[in-house]
């Protein structure tokens, strides 16, 4: 019997090793570091997304033990107390930025800024009282917004140099996924303080500006840099990454699907003229939204076929609806399932021997 | 082969031990009794939630006999005929107390209690005739609902206090969720009493309370009481117990898919301002309501995206909420599947230990 | 290895007998025929609702051989050319009966019978040509759809008649579900004309009769019929037969979700009275049909959460909804898939004794 | 153990082959060409949509080989760098035709050919600005997207006929589905030129002829040729020709739930007529529709159930939908997850044997 499909089917089942009996676990144990040494081989030569096992570090000179140390510390969120410290901070200054984020958005917190621009469509629902408070609390509330913003640029640019600079690989370290989205994430908030420099606080163009409102918010992807800290994440990203193919397929139907379906209803509740012409579904595109919507089996209802022909169609679009979506789906599922428990025996595996480490 | 893993392969396809042949049904028996008393060992350790088999009582005193009847008469529904009337008399009780305060919020039922609350918002609708009706319904009804609530709550604090008194441990039976729970759904009616005796039962304090309501409304956790006569409910617990760590991973992903695309929505549908600006996207954590009732395909229709750009994300969006809800629900199936058979395999293990007993 | 075990596993992979290699075919068959011996018998014993295999009919007299052709004529739609007809026969009758039901509801087909009931509903909305037309035409259209009527039901009690006279046990045949719905389907109708009979056909008591509807939308179950034909239905039947325990999980699922999250909605968006107050959920029965929709995904949109609180709330009552609902339905899956093979393999077994002893 | 069942189960749970240890991975390869000569020769007889492995062409002529070499270009994609060019060019092809039908339906491209069927239709709207805009425009719009028709058309039509003058078979050709899809979606166009050509550009009978919007709307099945190019396609149909006797069975599920709930909650809603009559449960079709949206989950919010008993028979109906459309979708799972597989192996059986000829 081979002794990975045993152990992919163990994990599957969600049997854990001290289940078996004793003999089982320690033949299981032999033949699975064989396997695992080809294969960790193998899994960190294609890809630099994954931390590597840390291979016996040879003995080496007390600079480079510590920038060891500290590698560990940025990279390892489990290694240490420090690190577990500093991925602590790392999540809270995520969160406290797409808090801001969230909250800069409320109308209440709108203030001086966008003042100007939104005069004329909100004229009538202002008593003098809120123009009052609007007009006191945002500058403070702005003034407040922009301190927490900056402060936590500046955290994540340090995080993000430090780990640059520490880094063993620079080339390998420019091109690992998380920290291109890092990179991505930071530079948008620089280009737009730069834009506001040139061009001035109040200028016409800042304010309706549609290029600074799109940089602002992709700020939003801060939240991606999470991936760091959650096996979950991780394991999304691993599992797009091999499932790219399933995920073309799913593509692949969902338009082929509403080619078809949005053709034909555009046909039967507009084109055909019987009596009743629904104005809906005036052209394939518009049509389109409705089949992708009665697909997914969302229906918010704001467009509904009303003819016969038309929902006798639309029936026959959600059943097949489900079941095409489902069905690229079920790769994905299997995939994940692999995926997790691959990046669970990773993680677990990595801070088993750093354990041993600490205790020789 | 390891005879756990061939089990918990039987009992997820469904066979029952009487399909095996002979043969192998005996050499199971006799390897499942070894790795069952490990097993067992295990689980009793890892938490109190579980009933422990009651490992052969050791010749006492007819007292101590006695009280261990009772305690199984009281922790075990299939024990014994007094315990399946207990368990259908406590069941009765909570779907009693259920309909008492479903039929409370009924307009027709709120009465006398409420009425000077309610005069000023239906001042039109109430003919002369029904207020009539009204006023001479409603006192008695009050008063029937109140003393049918009051036996309940009677009913439940005379069992909790019964099972405190004849526990064999008394620290473990506090710390056990289940009790927990009593305590939690039983409290709030004394805390509520005690707050209309001493503020007085017309006071205005009382009426606009907003605290006496929300006291009111845990009634509704009773319904978890149901917990210890049903295996469902159980494996629920159980399975919620062991997941947590997916049910995190649910949350993380939930999370970071409504920042990123009720921020994508925002932009696209208000923030961008470009001839259509969709008032129902104002804000980020308006779009967030949009976003999980997008993604978890529900689909109410009340907030709609109107743009080309919004509706293509409102798509994406979808989309990838089916498949991301749907992968962490994954591992919680397959974790229910076991812990279900788990839960079967403990209660009918230990009935048929009782039964044993009976016949010697 | 067990054999059963092995055959479900391959079953349940799609692989047909002929996939395997010879040798292993045959040592299958030999230990399949002994396993099976037990196995059907074990079935035989649990319930009258199968077909059971014939089981080497006994020389006998031709009248018996001839009465034994008859009944598998009746019963088992594969066994000749006649079954094959009158099966179709039978299905075409139900189809028919269907469409007629169908068609009496529509506003166009009720005429003349129910017209002086309907003239006080809607008297603006037909002209003097709709009258004209109306009048003329539901004469022949009613007297069309009774004489169909007729003959279905003379056609479904002629088929219940034979098939109780040519079964061998008139006891066990009473007691099968599927000639309890024949007979459930067919009184109706009888009742129906009784009434009539006696009371008259233009009599008040006929006309606005909540009965007599009743009795006639009972017709439905006798599309249930069809299960007799098509082994899917077949299989839904086994399995519920088999899953009342997950079912009834399920329904204890729902009910204390609903019981939990109506509570709490109607307490957060009516019972706070925190600024707005939302009419829809006025009371827990109300919110109960919201709760419902939205565990589904359904979310037909006509009651909606509107309160902040009431939002979070919603969210996490539709994913818990998704996770609750789906576990149970998890079992009742794989149930299905073993119900259906079970169908189909004895199906398949019954035709194959069949032709073998058409070739004796 | 039977090497195909092996490998069938590592297939599915993703593992390569290369995962595998060498011994075990020579012992599988050698039994799989054995069992694969018989499996593939069973495969080829039942249809001819499979391009078979092309077996050992035996020495022949120039001209064969260059036939069998333009066969390959056409028929198998990967197979050189022709073939892929060729493939490109005609997906290029499918998606500019998809995209021009699509744009033919938008309102502003709608010129000149519809307009005075439409002047009727929207004569306020129209500005003297719009007017002079649109009449310019469409003017040129029209032309260019029937010049682009034309291309594309030729182009299928070129392949279409390419592909049958090389085919080795010209009777199996034929028979293709792939081809018959062809066919089909070729014609129309024709026809429709014939239509116009021998009616006139302008007469009235091309203008509100229904015949030909459906015969221009038929071109969406272009899209289909797609399925030559993508595996996901194949899959599916292969998927489709095994499972249609769970998709019968899915029918029938639908139908009889339909028939059931949409006879009692018409008779409920409306039937009975107990204080409030819902208008638009008024007939049984009428009510189907909102059954197969509630089943599906879609619930698009323009019929609801308003009654009590209505309500509660709405939320037995979708649970059991949810039951009842995933049971017979679980086997399409199934059988999809082993048709990729094959379709996969298949393809890389193929293009193995094809860079092992390049190689000698």
């Amino acid at each position: 019997m081979c002794e990975l499909s045993f152990y992919n089917e163990m994990i599957y089942w969600g049997l854990e090793c001290s289940h078996l009996d004793y003999c089982c676990q320690r033949r299981l144990d032999d033949r699975m570091s064989d396997t695992y040494t080809f294969y960790s081989a193998d899994e960190a030569g294609d890809g630099g997304e994954d931390t590597r096992p840390p291979a016996e570090p040879p003995p080496a000179a007390e600079g480079r033990k510590w920038l060891e140390r500290m590698r560990r510390t940025f990279e390892e969120p489990t290694s240490s107390v420090a690190a577990q410290i500093l991925a602590t901070v790392s999540i809270l200054f995520v969160i406290v930025s797409m808090v801001v984020l969230c909250a800069s958005t409320l109308p209440e917190w709108r203030g001086a800024e966008n003042r100007s621009v939104e005069e004329h469509s909100r004229p009538v629902l202002e008593t003098p009282l809120d123009v009052a408070v609007t007009a006191a609390r945002p500058v403070s509330m702005t003034v407040v917004l922009r301190i927490i913003e900056a402060i936590c640029i500046g955290w994540f640019t340090a995080e993000c140099i430090v780990r640059f600079i520490i880094s063993k690989n620079k080339c390998e370290f420019v091109k690992r996924p998380l920290n291109i989205i890092d990179l991505l994430a930071i530079t948008p908030y620089y280009i737009s303080v730069l834009m506001t420099v040139f061009t001035g606080e109040n200028s016409q163009l800042q304010r309706a500006g549609v290029t600074l409102r799109v940089l602002r918010m992709m700020r939003i992807f801060w939240v991606i840099k999470l991936a760091r800290h959650f096996i979950g994440l991780q394991t999304l990203g691993l599992t797009l990454k091999r499932c790219y193919r399933e995920m073309v397929m799913l593509l692949v139907f969902i338009c082929v699907a509403m080619a078809i379906f949005s053709a034909l209803s555009q046909l039967l509740e507009n084109g055909l003229d019987l009596g009743t012409k629904n104005k809906d579904f005036s052209s394939i595109p518009a049509a389109c939204w409705w089949v992708i919507i009665s697909m997914t089996t969302v229906g918010y209802g704001d467009m509904c076929p009303i003819t016969v022909p038309g929902r006798i169609l639309g029936g026959i679009c959600v059943v097949s609806g489900i079941v095409l979506l489902a069905l690229p789906i079920t790769f994905i599922y299997h995939s994940f399932v692999q995926c997790y428990h691959e990046v669970k025996f990773r993680s677990a595996r990595y801070s088993r021997s750093l354990s041993a480490e600490f205790l020789n």
